[in-house]
């Protein structure tokens, strides 16, 4: 198996470029032309891997692409599920390179999506074809190739209902996080859930001047400010009534295992360049980023944003903020209560709109169930080292609904690093786990089966 | 007099609206050109008008105009002040006609600079033609329009100290202020000074994934709008150190005298669609907006502002903004103190930086001087009322250095209204207005001369 994939190594990663050099970004609309070829090169890639079928089902949003070989009925069935949608690029002009202009500079594949996911999912198509090519398929195998991750998945509900019996399976893989290391590898055993919203406040009918009308008429851009700086206190404690009621707190035990995993804070602020660390008191860096919940501003704009200075008391202000959740946290309640909360701290000197954009549910998957055993073995097999349980702390809000629709839980083999920049300029793959996936995946089809029997 | 500026009528319009067709936004490089082309326009039309000469100075900045007509050394001298410069016109899409293709509609003038100032400095070169082809000039006559008001006028005080000489005069007469209603003639005695600064907070080194490392870096946005709210307390004091140490306080009689200018507090929150006004606990909107200093953010930017939903941790975020100044408030003092403070404030796990824009200071005429009399007279001849002497809340920087510089006061004896929007989408100027102006300017010459007698 080895050798085959070797002996194709520049056509796997060549292929991989021609897909990053498709700007799939499904968040702008623009690009709607791009995210069809994505789909249907992701396809073709599919069929020629040898695949018994695959075709591109259209939905209310993006295509999903969904393809299958079918070996066996006695034998388990795995679906593999990815995005080939892509976070915006902007701000383009900090990317060293075009993104959709894959590069390869030391050792890495620098373009938008190179990890995130199209590196990720790509690997799982090669190591089809690789276990077809090589009479090693131990499983059954089905696709599922989705284009609306980066913005939360909204039809893909509706798709895993309507076509439920096609995607029956035993177990889900997914490679779309992160090891610790190239030389310790971990496995995902829980991710955040996420509710995201869009807030604007509004004060006068217009765009009024600072000098005529400053210091008698709300200025809406200081109040939304005063609003954003409310929703925590000093100690970094979310203050919107209720928002932690659910939040499961962990164990002494759960904690010291958590904490156990290798990381250097100095390193980790050398490498951000920043004086300091800043979340929650009481929390470590690693429990801050993992499991507890966090409010953040994606985006906030308003008033004048040209080059010079212009006095204009704004009409509006707007921004962008996610909060992400933790088990047993759920999403369309926080939402709820942001909204209400939000509204009721508006003064009567503005008005204030509040927009749900996607959310999605908290995960966690148990480390003795028989999928987690198998791709702790394929991993200890191929990188020598047992990989370690960790608990991420961005958001798959699709795995939830694949337990709930599915009744499966999904294992979360992903081969990222911390360093590969996701949703930044510059994000970058390593050639080494790239093709360290390829190897990896065979042999987690390999332990399933036998643990199966 | 009326018959020469009835006669012409038409004409007078019509060469405003050629000015006001030439974008002239200082604040934006790419209008250099125009703004050269606007200087030209104004030069040849003060030589139209009859003047000894009128010629274009470079400055490092953009140029300025000076025309002058000397009829006699024995006869007072009167400087005329405006700016040919506008600001910026977006956001563009707010605008009912484009900003610069001037529609007339219910007796006003739309566009942008209509009011401010283009409409009200060339009522004075209307004025000058007036007075000349009606053998009717009492003064001579000095012209200086400049082309940086809007970017705080930064090289017009070297200007005027190179040329004290021609410049000098009796006094300086400015129309680029408001009355409080048409049938409520008024003449601006205070004026606000200001400070504005640019600032910038800086995480981490990159973009970041919110999912990854949320919670545990801080997030510039989140941190700006912290710094930003606790620039206030919760009665709308401003909290940095020493901001009020040299705020003049009126005293009872001077407030209930400013108090007793007409103003509807429900119209005025009908007038601006809002709920309610917003400002320093213990003082009344008039108040708010002429004798007290205030801070308003005029512009704030960062992270995804694009279409859709991006979980970013952006690694910076920038606001604009400023602070409007009174009696006796220094510029630089102020934008000292507020960089010390805001870079004091900072938390270790970000980098600040503030980058002062322009600066101003406040200004006051008293109302019993010959040239306040002057134009008191002028306006109760042509409006039929005596005018009321108000604090302005804007700002016209230039006012205090012509003090210093050319030793003499300035009267602000404008004639725009509060609806006029200015610095906002739909800026316009009143027919009635623009005429009134060309009316009552040479009134003023008449008393003027009268007084000094």
């Amino acid at each position: 198996m080895l050798d085959y994939i070797d002996k194709n190594r520049d056509r796997f990663l060549n292929e991989l470029l021609d897909l990053l050099r498709i700007p799939s970004v499904s968040a702008d609309s623009k690009f709607k032309n791009d995210m069809l070829k994505a789909a249907e090169y992701v396809r073709d890639r599919i069929l020629e891997a040898g695949a018994d079928r695959a075709e591109i089902y259209e939905t209310a949003g993006h295509p999903v692409v969904y393809g299958e070989k079918l070996i066996d009925p006695a034998l388990p069935t795995v679906l593999i599920y990815g995005h080939y949608d892509v976070q915006p690029a902007d701000p383009y002009e900090l990317w060293d390179s075009p993104p959709f202009e894959p590069v390869i500079k030391n050792e890495r594949i620098y373009a938008r999506g190179s990890c995130d996911d199209k590196g990720q999912f790509y690997m799982h198509i090669k190591a089809l074809e690789t276990m077809l090519a090589t009479n090693s398929l131990t499983c059954n195998v089905k696709i599922m190739i989705e284009g609306e991750e980066e913005i939360g998945s909204s039809n893909l509900g509706t798709f895993v209902k309507e076509y439920q019996e096609m995607l029956k399976c035993d177990t889900i893989l997914i490679s779309d996080t992160s090891i610790i290391a190239n030389d310790v590898p971990s496995i995902e055993t829980g991710l955040r859930g996420l509710t995201y919203v869009e807030v604007e406040v509004i004060g006068a009918n217009r765009d009024l001047h600072s000098g005529v009308y400053g210091g008698g008429v709300a200025n809406p851009i200081n109040v939304l400010c005063e609003m954003i700086a409310s929703l925590k206190d000093k100690n970094g404690h979310i203050t919107i009534p209720g928002f932690y009621d659910k939040v499961e707190e962990l164990t002494p035990d759960q904690r010291t295992a958590l904490n156990a995993a290798p990381f250097d804070l100095e390193e980790y602020k050398n490498e951000l360049q920043i004086g300091d660390v800043l979340g929650e008191e009481g929390y470590t860096t690693i429990e801050r980023t993992s499991v507890r919940p966090t409010l953040d501003v994606n985006g906030i704009w308003g008033g004048y944003i040209g080059e010079g200075a212009k006095t204009v008391l704004p009409s509006k202000a707007n921004a962008k903020i996610s909060m992400r959740l933790v088990p047993n946290q759920n999403d369309d309640e926080i939402c709820e209560l942001f909204t209400k909360h939000f509204e009721s701290i508006a003064p009567a000197s503005v008005k204030v709109k509040v927009v749900p954009h996607h959310g999605g549910l908290p995960y966690v998957t148990p480390t003795d169930s028989v999928e987690y055993k198998a791709a702790e073995m394929a991993m200890e097999e191929s990188f020598g080292k047992k990989p370690i349980p960790t608990r991420g702390g961005g958001s798959i809000p699709i795995v939830a609904l694949f337990e709930r629709e599915l009744g499966c839980k999904s294992i979360l083999m992903g081969f990222g690093l911390d360093i590969d920049n996701l949703h930044s300029p510059n994000e970058s793959y390593g050639i080494f786990n790239y093709y360290k996936g390829i190897e990896t995946i065979p042999l987690f089809f390999k332990h399933y089966a036998e643990l199966k029997k």
